[in-house]
């Protein structure tokens, strides 16, 4: 990880509060795989933690509930492309990583790969199951942060639905907030 | 509701999916009340579920645990002063409604209001509460859908954190996209 930083935890929610979507990276007996995902929420500060929901349809929920392991790594628009490719691909038959041309680095807490190419990587455990039975929903734990600090305004892509997306626009301080939106 | 229209519920992942910041009404006793809340995803399409966050330090918690009702409203980027506000001042002391110069307009299926200001409003009831005690985690089934047709690129806002925020900038159709990036 050359270029990137490891970055606080408690400042991890800013990452992942406006909705991007992100690259979920598993790794089980040395295969690696890619799933993009839009469906995560924040759910405390710190410890980060993220729950989100991964369709038992998917090669990554398999994997995902036997390592108990993944990275969340957030692309930015200059990879809109492939992060569509990976959705339309499966990890069952194919090595993303190598057709998509992207780079797998070593994490530093878990098996699963980084994505080079991203801005920034979440390394996560899984810590809570007790609705991934009914709603293919996992709790995850940030234990490890990392993000290329030189990305001052990262384009991060944004799912509207049926392959529309889009990138932050302009930007609004309101610094009368107080605190987190969330703790209102 | 004059100017919104129902809604289909299969499309409403579409509004939350990119994480915009929403404002939560509820109702209890004839006193309304209003929250910005920015942690919440998407859970499945049809019919479609919400899991949120809302913290039990606030006055919400409390009522939507009561009454198990409560409407998400999608509002815009012209509301983005007192969306803050809202976060800033706790329901159990003032009427936010008023003092914010919002429009509670009656709801079809649950108790609390639509917000007039806001472009698009779901209408839910909670349907799973087990983790609620532990992370304050609430899954809302949404029962009725309302949207301003006549809003064609709503600028919703999407907080970043310590009261930074963005709205949408350029859009981006990759229609190679089969269906939901959450489904892959």
């Amino acid at each position: 990880m050359t270029k990137k930083r490891e970055f606080p935890l408690a400042q991890v929610y800013g990452l992942l509060e406006p909705g991007p979507v992100v690259l979920v990276t598993t790794a089980r007996a040395g295969r690696t795989n890619i799933m993009p995902m839009s469906w995560h929420t924040m759910m405390e500060f710190v410890p980060p933690l993220v729950g989100c929901v991964i369709s038992n349809q998917n090669y990554t929920f398999e994997v995902l509930r036997a390592t108990g392991e993944c990275v969340i790594n957030v692309p930015t628009v200059e990879l809109a492309k492939k992060v569509v490719d990976c959705g339309n691909a499966s990890g069952q038959t194919v090595d993303k990583f190598k057709i998509f041309g992207l780079t797998p680095v070593a994490a530093s807490l878990v098996e699963a790969p980084l994505i080079a190419e991203c801005y920034a990587s979440l390394e996560c455990k899984v810590i809570d199951r007790k609705l991934v039975t009914q709603y293919n929903f996992f709790i995850l734990e940030v234990v490890k942060a990392w993000m290329d600090p030189r990305r001052k305004r990262p384009l991060t892509i944004h799912h509207q639905g049926e392959g529309v997306f889009v990138v932050p626009g302009r930007m609004i301080k309101l610094p009368s907030l107080k605190t987190s939106l969330r703790t209102k």
